[in-house]
């Protein structure tokens, strides 16, 4: 593969709709449109570029695939820094495969996973920050996760990591002087100078970790799981809470198997939920596995739904759960209030808990409520994220983390009297650690790794 | 609602994609792009018409929203035939809906289904056949649908009803002159010559809807039913077709309770391929209901794949349910052939049958065969459409036999001698039916109902 060679691909999502983009970056981008397109006005010549035309794509055996409009932006100042071209079909899976197969037949090859955002990369359109933040931007389940992409977007997090490293390459610019001319080392390197620096990125950088693990639900939702026994009405509630019907609801035990996977947003605060198995001990084999399977998503829950028909209260099983998971996690949905006679004293075993009827609708906003504010007072995060919060993704903060120890051993080095040549490694490994991030010097496996992740078409 | 009050949608599939695209059109697109672009280039002043600017989305906090392209196309060759703009953004739906919140507070409002096409109707820039080929190009599962379909947006069904439509006119024309001259009719209106154009006009009729039964398996796809007993390999079949896991395979019985519906392609004839529930009869209310609907489906598809075991062969109750919906639509595939010794005669109870072994993945291809060849068989097109094959869709053709109804009413009046005033009628109803198929005078009723079953954005 050379660089240049001609990509193409579909860039809108799959499925229906009244538009389809079939995207085209190389230098045979143009040539390919070119072949491809018939105008429908009769004084057409040539594209303009940036200029939308209408007219027909014709295959090689001049039948008729589509009415579209299209576009050549020749130049490098396109997103991925090369000549590019569209082609607006309409919006119908069919019609977007033949015509992409005639791209194809032209001499044009199938994008790679995030190629298209590669080249911008490769060709220095934008920084690996920015880059990833097109992908977090688009898989963003709600407006905060956007705006915490578009920060990043926008090169904010490349220019403040650049930033630190600047700092870090002026102290280790320093330390060689004073490496070099250590009958200078005072003057040029004062230790306490020294550290200061070095405890000021390394405070920097915490804060951007802080920001990640506080912004994580944010971002990528929060896992909520409903656990509880068959028939305390777990299939009601969810049917409740997404107002509208998904799951199958009998009075038969047992009737949800699989997982019930589920994406809403409780005032922007995205959240993943997740119906599972019954607690109960059975011999079925494909529900046993389910029960497994149960618990340990629990395990990893951002919070437990543990839903309890009030009628029965906690039992053996929910106490359980409620230990293993810790009481602190674990949410209790007391339904069917509207069977109990009047209030009575409730064990709730230290967890939280809301009163419902799933049946009747009632208490469902309050539950709501709860979910989220019991989500963001424990992830330390109670408020929406704002514009130009800088918060790093997984890679980022691994990465940050890293950095973040390099700095520490050189504390430590430092109070330890370790000669200042031996410093300047770990100050080395921690710049070269920053510039991956961005991107300056990041192994092509790690970039493959990046960009693998990304859609076809991006 | 006026009809030039601005709209505004989402034109490009829901889920992820590289772009997705706000689609605006009314008085105010212009308007509404002006307040919320900010142009990247220091040197824009206004839109060129048609051409992409790069830019930012702010909403009206000036928060920025997306780094977008966006188009402005005044005037009327538009799509919908007014004033039209859109914004080509990041493809994730959060970023979507934000974009398209701040479109809408600027005065624009929801586009209803279809509404769109709807105004590229009223507005004349598509006769109402084209309109609806769009939605089916859109919709159809493979090429030979958009073959069909593309036929229709270019006006060719269109044209064919307004000329059989012409002819019935001039007939009308005819007849008209013979009632207010009665003493000319002989002169003007040749009584074989009056039954030649109505049967030449039926025959084309009856040619259009013969395409529409032929055709039908390529355009909406064959309905291709799995039934058999439990544990005969269903799922195992589905999963070997499809060529990845999706339904649940376990050895235990009536593990698949919910239907699961597939659909691929062989060799271009799209199949909606459905797993039901075992056919043995239980207690457990939830089977039940499936085993019950499984038999409705296998009663409307257009081909039964009846599993069998092959060390069992056939029972009483593949035995009823080949009686039910007849040999012909049943294809027996008998599994498990690895499992049986030798050559066996089989009682295939006159069913077709090919055998296979699901698990070692033996006779798959050439039971993906045997199913295509099947269908297209009993549906009377064995070979696929071609470009400029006139089918019209289901609507189209109830009223093409509404409009071959009349015809036929008037030709046997004719035969009986009915005056020819009272002729008249007939023949006004039949022109006024072909001209609701192009919508020249489609009622209101029947305008909104076709567009509501459009997506929103198309």
């Amino acid at each position: 593969m050379t660089q240049n060679d001609t990509i193409a691909a579909i860039a809108t999502a799959m499925g229906q709709g009244g538009i389809g983009i079939i995207r085209i970056s190389g230098d045979n981008a143009g040539t390919i449109l070119r072949k491809l397109f018939r105008s429908s006005s009769k004084s057409f010549t040539d594209f303009r570029p940036w200029v939308l035309h209408h007219g027909h794509i014709l295959d090689a055996k001049g039948e008729d695939l589509d009415d579209v409009l299209v576009v050549h932006m020749p130049g490098t100042k396109t997103f991925t820094g090369e000549e590019c071209a569209e082609i607006h079909c309409h919006g119908g899976p069919a019609i977007l495969s033949s015509v992409l197969e005639a791209v194809f037949s032209l001499g044009a090859r199938p994008a790679d996973s995030g190629e298209f955002s590669k080249r911008a990369f490769l060709n220095g359109r934008m920084d690996l920050t920015q880059v990833e933040a097109i992908a977090e931007m688009i898989a963003a389940p709600a407006r905060e996760g956007v705006r915490l992409a578009q920060a990043k977007l926008d090169g904010l997090l490349g220019k403040r990591i650049a930033e630190l490293r600047t700092r870090l390459e002026l102290v280790r610019m320093k330390l060689c002087v004073a490496v070099d001319f250590p009958e200078e080392d005072l003057e040029c390197l004062d230790p306490q100078e020294f550290t200061d620096d070095i405890a000021s990125v390394m405070e920097a950088i915490r804060t951007l970790l802080g920001n990640f693990d506080r912004a994580r639900c944010w971002r990528d939702g929060a896992l909520v799981v409903l656990a509880g026994q068959v028939n305390a009405g777990k299939s009601s509630l969810m049917n409740g809470l997404l107002g509208r019907k998904r799951a199958i609801v009998t009075d038969i035990p047992g009737t949800t198997r699989d997982f019930l996977e589920e994406h809403l947003t409780f005032d922007g605060l995205p959240i993943r939920l997740v119906d599972t198995a019954g607690l109960r001990e059975t011999g079925d084999i494909v529900e046993q596995e389910g029960v497994r399977l149960s618990r340990d998503l629990a395990s990893q829950a951002d919070l437990v739904l543990l839903v309890v028909d009030a009628t029965r209260g906690l039992g053996q099983h929910e106490r359980e759960l409620i230990a293993s998971v810790g009481a602190e996690k674990v949410l209790l949905v007391w339904n069917k209030v509207d069977l109990v006679e009047e209030a009575q004293a409730i064990d709730s075993a230290g967890c939280d808990l809301v009163q419902i009827s799933a049946k009747l609708g009632d208490g469902l906003d309050k539950l709501a409520d709860a979910i989220r504010s019991n989500i963001l007072l424990r992830s330390g995060e109670a408020k929406e994220p704002e514009a130009g919060d800088l918060v790093p993704n997984l890679r980022q903060s691994h990465a940050l983390e890293q950095a973040a120890t390099e700095l520490e051993g050189l504390l430590d080095d430092l109070a330890m009297q370790v000669p200042y040549d031996l410093l300047g490694v770990r100050l080395e490994t921690a710049c070269s650690i920053l510039s991956e991030i961005t991107g300056e010097t990041t192994p092509n496996e790690i970039l493959n790794k990046i960009f693998e992740s990304f859609c076809i078409g991006k």
